[in-house]
């Protein structure tokens, strides 16, 4: 078991080299959903999630000896940039597997922060392998199934607990399981009727109730917290400690990212956004009285991947409409509708015409608008406009 | 003139309504250009930007006689909101007059604030001809030329002096000037061997040297500070308080725009960004002892308009490539120059088929690829290989 003494000698070890990151009033989702809703901003930790934490406290327990042989860990991403952060500020080598098909830019911050990269082909589970294989008599540094790394984790708990008053209810994004754990401990100590939801995405989710073990990891937004089966040491403790856990699909994450964006000024990679989107879409109520803080685990995420984020959650949110249509193929057809578009309020972010698949007659042309709207009733008064002006619009999805 | 105790009367009038902000070092940037580096966070400022401090200080010294009768301002964006949300938290009725092409989200962010919006045909100086013509006896709360309202604005400074120690060098974007003067005013109180540099957007400069007024605003991803000629009250200040004025580009800005995303997790609008653009480029040196801050003075972007930022400062960062070529057209033709382009390491963000323009024989078809790299020298690489392996290939900027 984990104890709230563990949490509170991690705070010490990690003092001084990992952030106390700052919470930030929701305003907006509290004045929607009522309650007081608060984010805990781990995106702003060093490393750019909370990894780094349960990585220092595990590396500042090293021997002389094992310190001396360097540490080995595997990670598709935060876990293997928390642990070469770390391995550098506390002198001692790291060695971390990856899969060769992690993001690139995870890749380069590994090495930036002096870690040693072994690529493997496959997936975490072959990189997971690999690492096991070879570490030899050195110390691996397991992502979340390690006492010292989950009583690191809860210190985010701890910090909470100073700076937020009466908290009720805490959401935490559950990937192996570590940070919930490592929270619930340390804040159910100084909050004892607290209540914690864990979320996962639905694309892995064998933490939730009448999911099981994934045989596979599918593509997902939420790669960070994309965990097969509960860990043997987090499993039994999120059992015991957790009161729900609720799953998201990547289409409300998306939503959540682009609300962070928007509302809280903030970047936070698809795992870390999977408490807000669980907020909004009504998996979780916030607490009726006192606080409910939202843990974002991770930002973690390049501009690129932002992008597609940015339009799936657009389009999922209805904000974001691609549609169809066929056009008289003389001067003036597609002015006329770019006129209507324009005269509802809609903004086009971009035209394509069509030439195959809609079916096309001899003096027809068909276009494909991509437009910017202003929700799902914008976009139904819209197509009804475009029909009733003569067109047969037709949706993309 | 402005005093750094105007400066103090006005953060009591603010506390309580405005939000201390947070600071954030700037690990990357101090890493890469000397120096101790800062971020103020003023994006995660009630209304999204530093504008809400000098607007409740105005209100606040409402009489009773102004309050029952409301007041009225003029503004294209963030002014607006602040005064909306001013006067909604002080009990008094706000107008605001916007240019009616003003973005969507603003107009109606200030709606939501429960501002009166008042939309005017043209630009913002149509829309404070408007606001002026018709305030009648309400007072009219002025953006930057108002004392009240920049020393609401200075509690930046007196925040920064508690926040930072031993802060050698302040960076702040300059629109009206009211946030750089009072800021100079404050901090330069605790702190007499400051030395404070302005940052405009090159587009409206009209505070560097050998700027003039600007006769007309043109479109600026920084359109948050394009102001065509400095304020009566804030020209002369500048004048005095401020050491150096630097200029940016709206490239360099949507570069700072992606630094700040992917390494600071904030989401800052162009505007805001101008400080860390001017680092970046070399416009303004750390300081070599003691701190540099940079103030990143508000967030509100839409998150389409992210999203062109964003391409905006990938391209112009050499991280985005656009690269067109025939290829023969026959099965695997296609094929063939994406594994070429894929073995370099570059991921193809899309793929189109040109029909014009290429001077196209038969039998050849031509390709538009949209890439993702690693920079500059990847993207030489990339030609050179693509040469190398007898295409034609052609760069689109």
């Amino acid at each position: 078991m984990i104890t709230a003494e563990d949490v509170r000698s991690a705070a010490s070890a990690v003092a001084g080299y990992a952030r106390e990151t700052p919470v930030l009033p929701a305003k907006r989702l509290s004045r929607e959903l009522g309650g007081e809703i608060w984010l805990k901003l781990e995106n702003l930790q060093v490393t750019g999630s909370f990894k780094v934490r349960g990585a220092i406290n595990r590396l500042e327990a090293l021997t002389e000896e094992e310190r001396a042989a360097g540490v080995v860990a595997a990670s598709a991403g935060n876990h293997a940039q928390a642990v070469a952060w770390a391995a550098r500020r506390l002198g001692t080598a790291a060695t971390l597997f990856m899969p060769a098909e992690a993001p690139l830019a995870k890749i380069a911050a590994v090495r930036e922060y002096g870690g040693d990269v072994r690529l493997v082909d496959g997936k975490l589970e072959e990189a997971f392998e690999a690492a096991l294989a070879e570490a030899g008599d050195r110390v691996f540094v397991h992502a979340y199934d390690d006492p010292m790394v989950v009583a690191g984790q809860g210190t985010v708990g701890l910090e909470l607990a100073r700076q937020i008053e009466d908290i009720r209810q805490v959401v935490v994004p559950i990937g192996g399981g570590g940070l919930i754990a490592g929270v619930a401990t340390a804040l159910r100590d100084s909050n004892p009727g607290l209540r914690v939801v864990g979320v996962q995405s639905e694309a892995v989710a064998p933490y939730a109730k009448g999911h099981r073990d994934s045989p596979s990891v599918p593509s997902t937004i939420c790669d960070g917290i994309a965990v097969k089966r509960p860990g043997k040491l987090t499993g039994p403790l999120v059992e015991e400690l957790v009161d729900d856990v609720v799953t998201v699909s990547d289409d409300e994450t998306a939503q959540a990212m682009v609300h962070l964006l928007e509302r809280s000024k903030q970047v936070v990679e698809g795992a870390g956004a999977v408490g807000v989107a669980a907020l909004m879409h009504g998996r979780v109520k916030p607490a009726a009285e006192g606080s409910t803080v939202v843990v974002l685990s991770g930002g973690n995420v390049d501009a690129t991947l932002l992008v597609e984020a940015i339009r799936l959650g657009e389009t999922s949110a209805g904000r974001r409409m691609i549609l169809s249509t066929k056009i008289p193929d003389r001067p003036g057809g597609l002015a006329a509708l770019l006129s209507l578009v324009a005269d509802l309020g809609a903004n086009v972010l971009d035209v394509e015409h069509l030439r195959d698949g809609m079916d096309l007659h001899v003096r027809e042309t068909a276009v494909q608008l991509v437009l910017q709207t202003r929700g799902p009733e914008h976009d139904e008064a819209i197509v009804e406009a475009v029909r009733g002006a003569g067109y047969e619009p037709r949706l993309e999805h």
